[in-house]
């Protein structure tokens, strides 16, 4: 079954924005072995959520890992993204969408988070 | 120079959301030697940045690091952290206060995403 990998992040008015997840998507991509990784943003910046599973589902992705990249599950994640995914579904029936919990729900990332934090706070 | 560390977050509607941030700030403080850790949220939820500095100064710090829990730096951290930032130093002219980078800068932690990312979405 052919994979694709969704990276589900907020936008920004600020083109700028976007440049540490244009990082994370290419490193993603050479990660993950023959997955079609894409972005995807909430507002504001291009592709959207249809957009991403469309071009992804136009290459053959039978299956879709959606990986919020947010710190925390607020509105967003709860009310918005789960409507999306559902609209997706509504459009592509025999499409298999999973959504991975956010970035904060992972021990090792909040580790790897806090080790940074201390380190650079405590740097002179 | 006593020092404090703001983590400086977004803020949600959502009392859930902050978990993930009260998970970083504990583990800061862990790591954090004499430090004096504190969270601070931009909108929605409390302390503000101006509460959280002005308890760090009422406990004798001198000098803060602000760390902001984003992924990416948009009008937030580019506009509004610099007001704060600017107002926290008006009644305070003796503090000084170091503003680190995001998340999404840190060449270690986008490269811990990726991993966490790949990783999960190839996990069946």
């Amino acid at each position: 079954m052919s994979l694709g990998i969704v990276l589900f992040a907020h936008g920004s008015r600020s083109a700028e924005w976007a440049a540490p997840f244009t990082r994370i998507r290419e490193r993603v991509a050479a990660r993950g072995k023959n997955a079609r990784v894409t972005l995807a943003y909430l507002e504001l910046m291009q592709p959207d959520f249809q957009a991403a599973v469309d071009e992804l589902v136009a290459q053959s992705v039978e299956r879709i890992s959606v990986v919020p990249l947010f710190l925390a599950a607020g509105g967003h994640l709860r009310n918005d993204l789960p409507q999306l995914v559902d609209a997706a579904l509504a459009r592509h029936p025999q499409l298999r969408i999973r959504v991975l919990p956010p970035i904060g729900e992972s021990e090792t990332l909040l580790d790897a988070i806090a080790d940074w934090a201390a380190a650079e706070s405590l740097r002179e």
